[in-house]
This record gives structure tokens, C-alpha cells and sequence, in this order.
């Protein structure tokens, strides 16, 4: 595209999903875009699944990141929102059709055509590249406004990790004062699905398979109970949130629940999982599913984590060390989610 | 227990599932108590599945029958609603705890100690016996009032088959005009789903393995759309109504569900059925489920059906049919519910 800008990023070639230095171009920044320089990008577990291809629809070169944080360094002439100098985030979403029902439901993260920030290809024919980069372009409807005062280091998951756990606390009315919600899987949405269950004023019971969580959980979370897996507690539960992506048995889970509880399932096994039929239906039991949230529910949930001081812990890593990080990802060893100081750390070797 | 009445009815004496007659007593009518003389009784398929032992927890002597309709003959002391000579209807329920959320909030149905019209112990120790008898003996609070000018031969089913399909669309908020919904099976259940549906202003689009149903299902049950499973018409529908208790695929169906559609399970297949990940996740979708209704909407329920000439279609057939009904039964062959007539045709051989 004529007046394209250089950018540079980490990406994977294949799906040995082995990431290294990458030369590309962003569009110029048009009448509604803002350009922003990336300060900050966390490594959320579906970026390990997409540069290894394990959904089975990656393509290459793939630049992953869809916790994005940076400031403003250029903006469109028709842009309103944002300045120069504005901190801002991005996430999963950077275009959607804007005309179906969902986009007009601010639910464009369900709309049938959505636009990622990477792996995916705009009405223009070009590919997304996300946030492991120098730069970004995106539509300032697609753009998050940054709370003040908040850390744009350890809020950065958020854009994932937190709107993944926070729009079905609130779709499925879990997010009332005195329920008790399970949450299983301490990973990078468990342990911020604990923290917002605790600020919408719930008891948290921690799920894990594994004893050995019990004192983070208590602990470093502030979960109010422990659990693990297939421990007897039937009934005692209004909802679960259920971030493991493995493939696992949820009859157990079920039956956590009391009468009209709520499973839900956030983490997207391959394979399908086994529905036991009495558990549903004879405790007139829900399981649902979500995945993030739209443009105006995330910023919602920044500026409710900004209020109520919710972030997630994480482990600051440079751009070099990021197929480390993967590794260590894969086997579970991150407490509990990877951010890259992309701003600091991401230098084209020349 | 003393002062016990005879009563006599057809029962089955092992899981062969065949009825025959037989001589048992009930309990003398209690302070709290309403008699009533059986006039008729729906056959419901899970009376099949219980006289056949099918979910393995069937005792025997197994006297069925939960859609129960009659006339009261003698009242305790202490009954408030109900008169000698009143039309009265009794369903799936016939005692629970009192004491829990689920009864404190009228959701007897879901109490875990609930007393079964049938295949269940009262708290004082006997075995409950069902409607394919002469008499039943009831405590009041678990009894319907039957509408005025409501036929009783035809109304009987609603007591499972409409409160089971009435319940679910309510709760799971599918009772809104303009909406779309699908129903699968057209059975008992089935049948009267669509009834229910169109009573609230809704779409209905009919969805069975067989072509053969397409005009019952448009002219005689007044579905607006037929559609084979597994056609094409993905992402047209607001929720959907599977009746179907045989073990069966949902990921089509779940296709057929607009972004936050819901799919309501009442049949209770023995095997998990399997649950595709991508299509709860990613559509913000619902699989759920619900069992019958607590005695408040179980009241609503039929004086609704009553107000908008909501009526099951219906076989009539005598006691001594009841055999032959439940053969046909298992094969699908009835349009689309057995009712006995109880009150003409159950006679002492003598």
C-alpha cells in the first residue's frame, strides 16, 4: 500500500512455531487510525496454540500478541478518541463487519467476520501482524484507552486474559455480591477470574488437579477456599469458571454446582467433552461458553480493574527470551502470565 | 398404617416392564390430604423407562403414571384449597423436603429429597404408587387446581409433557414474541413445545430425522418451518427445544443457534452426549437443561394452556390397552400421546 510503513516484530515461520526477527509493513495510518509505538505485550497460552498451528487454521509468517499496550505516536485526521502521547491497549479484535447484529450489540467479538490482530486478513487483502512488534495501526474503534495511574506492564494481559474471565462473570450473572464461584485452572485466566470474583464481592473456591497450588491459591490470590479436583463439595456452587484447555472431564465439576449453577467453559479443547445428561438436567444446570468480549465491555473492564486495582501477576521477559517463555508456557511454568518488554527489549539485530 | 383404603390399579412386577392388575392400599386421607378419583392418566415415555428398569434405579412393584387428573372425593380436615367434587390434576411430584432454597423458592421439582408420584418412598416409609389406579391420595400443596371448562381427557399430559417444555422456555427467557425457535423431536414433548411456542408469539421451526413428519408438523401442530436434521440453516435460531431422549449428535444443532442461542436438553439420554467446544465458545452459546416444573408454575402452566386453548393431541385408549400402548410407545407410533381412561375402563377383574 503506497505510504506502508516499515515495522519489525518476532514471528513463526512454520509450525514448529519457533519465533525470530521479521521485517514487514503496516498500512499508513489513515483517517481513523491511530499508530502506536508497543511498549508492552503479553503471551497468552492461544498464541503458543496458533504459531504451533494446533487449532489446524495458522498461516505463515504468523506474528503473534494480542495484549498490546504502547503510546500513541501518530493518529488520522479523522480520529476523535485518541492524541499523540495517549496510552492506549489493543486486544484480540481490530475490525469487524460494524453492520451485523452483533456489532451493533457492541458484541463484536461474536460478529461472523471478525478481523484478529494477527492471523487473520482486513477487507484490504493484507494480513494482521500483532503485538510482538515495534509498532501497531489499528481503527481507534478498536483501541482501548488506558486508565491513568494504571501500569501498562502488568495491566497488559488484561486485554486478554482479564476480558476473557470478566465478560462471562458478568453475561452470566456470576458477578453478584455473596456467590461462591469455583474457578478451575490457576493459569493466566484462572488467577485474574479469582481476583475479579473477589472484587464483585464473592467467595472464590480454586479448583486445581495439583495439592501443590493450594497455598498460592490461598496465599498470593486471595481464593477463599481450595479444592482439589473431585473433592467432595457437590452442591455448594452458583458458577465455575473453567479455564483448563486440556481435554478433561467436567462431571465432577457439575457437581460441584448447586441447582441452576453454571458451568462455564472458557479454554477450547480440541476434542469434545463428555456432557452427562442427568447433571443438566436434573438441577436445571447451564453449560455455556464465551470467548473475550466486545470493544465497549473491555474497556469497561480496564477501567473497573483500574478502580479496583486488578492485575495480573506477571513475569517480564525480553523479545529474545520469548521461545523460552513458550517452552516454559507449555509446560505450565510461568506464574502467571509472560509480558514482553517489547519497548525496551525488541532491537533489530543488524 | 391404620384406616389405610384399598386402591387397585395396573402395575409391573419386574423389568419386563408388563402391567397387570393389581391390589394394593393407600394412606386415609390426612389433615392435609385430598382424595380424588382417578377419571384419567397420560402415558409418558419415562413410564416406559421405568416399568423397563432402563435408568436402574426402578422398584417393583412399579405402579406408573404422572399426569394424573381426577375428581376429589373426601378432604382432611385441615385442606384449605380444594373442595369434594373439584377438578384436580397431579404430576411428577408429590412431596419434597419443605426447607431447602429449591422449596423455600417453589422449585420442589429440584429439592434433593423430592417424593416421586411413583418408584419413591414417603417420609413415613411407603412406596408411592402412580396414577394408572383408582384413587390417588395427595397432601394439597401438591395438588393443581384444574381450570374451568378444561377438558381433563386431553388437558392430563400437560402435567408432565407441558409443564417439561412450559418450565424451560420460561426460565431460559425463549418465551419472548419475535424470537426463533427450533424443537427437535415431535413427540409428547415435542408437540407440545411447539403449542407453547407459538401461544408466546415465536417462530417455530420444527427440526426431525424423519421427511415424513414435514406436514404434520405445518398443518396439524402449526410450526412455521420443517426442517430435516443436519439442513443447512446455520445461525438462524434464538434457542432450541430437544426433546429427544435417544443418544444423538448436538453439534448440528448448536449450528443452527444464533451467537448466544441456547439449547435446552429435557431428554435424558443414559451415554454423555458429546460437547463441541468451538460452538459454545465462540458463539457465547448455551447447552442446558430442566425437569418438569415447581407446583406454582406447574399452576401457571396449565391455567395458561387453559387461557389459550393449549390442548396435547391426544389417543385415548382403555386400561386394558395399556400394554399394547407401551409397545407402540417405544416405537414412536402415537400422535402423540397416550392418556388411559381411567376412570371408565380400570375395572376389578373379578
Amino acid at each position: 500500500m503506497a505510504g506502508s510503513v516499515k515495522a519489525f516484530g518476532w514471528a513463526a515461520r512454520d509450525p514448529s512455531g519457533v519465533l525470530s526477527p521479521f521485517d514487514f509493513s503496516r498500512r499508513p495510518t489513515l483517517d481513523r487510525d491511530i499508530q502506536f509505538k508497543v511498549l508492552y505485550c503479553g503471551i497468552c497460552h492461544s498464541d503458543l496454540y496458533a504459531v504451533k498451528n494446533h487449532w489446524g487454521f495458522s498461516t505463515y509468517p504468523m506474528l503473534p500478541g494480542h495484549e498490546v499496550v504502547g503510546v500513541v505516536t501518530e493518529v488520522g485526521s479523522k480520529v476523535q478518541k485518541f492524541r499523540v502521547g495517549d496510552k492506549v491497549g489493543v486486544g484480540c479484535l481490530v475490525d469487524s463487519c460494524r453492520k451485523c447484529e452483533q456489532c451493533a450489540n457492541n458484541l463484536e467479538n461474536y460478529c461472523p467476520q471478525p478481523v484478529f490482530i494477527y492471523n487473520s486478513v482486513l477487507p484490504d487483502g493484507t494480513s494482521t501482524y500483532g503485538g510482538y512488534s515495534d509498532i501497531m495501526v489499528v481503527d481507534e474503534d478498536f483501541v482501548i484507552r488506558w486508565p491513568e495511574n494504571f501500569p501498562l506492564d502488568k495491566g497488559a494481559p488484561l486485554l486478554c486474559a482479564g476480558i476473557t474471565t470478566y465478560s462471562p462473570l458478568r453475561y452470566y450473572g456470576l458477578d453478584k455480591p455473596g456467590l461462591h464461584i469455583g474457578v478451575v485452572g490457576l493459569g493466566g485466566l484462572g488467577h485474574v477470574a479469582v481476583k475479579f470474583i473477589k472484587a464483585f464481592g464473592s467467595k472464590v473456591t480454586a479448583i486445581s488437579t495439583s495439592v501443590g497450588k493450594k497455598n498460592e491459591a490461598l496465599e498470593s490470590l486471595g481464593a477463599d477456599a481450595f479444592l482439589v479436583s473431585r473433592e467432595a463439595a457437590a452442591g455448594t456452587l452458583d458458577g465455575i469458571i473453567d479455564t483448563v484447555s486440556a481435554h478433561h472431564s467436567i462431571d465432577p465439576l457439575l457437581s460441584l454446582l448447586k441447582s441452576q449453577g453454571k458451568l462455564i467453559i472458557l479454554g477450547g479443547a480440541e476434542k469434545p467433552l463428555e456432557l452427562p445428561l442427568f447433571s443438566i438436567i436434573m438441577g436445571r444446570r447451564t453449560v455455556a461458553g464465551s470467548m473475550v468480549g466486545g470493544l465497549k465491555e473491555t474497556q469497561e473492564m480496564i477501567d473497573f480493574a483500574a478502580k479496583h486495582n486488578i492485575m495480573p501477576d506477571v513475569e517480564m521477559i525480553s523479545m529474545d527470551y520469548v521461545n523460552t517463555a513458550m517452552e516454559r508456557l507449555e509446560k505450565g511454568d510461568v506464574k502467571y502470565r509472560f509480558v514482553i518488554d517489547v519497548g525496551k527489549t525488541l532491537k533489530k539485530s543488524e
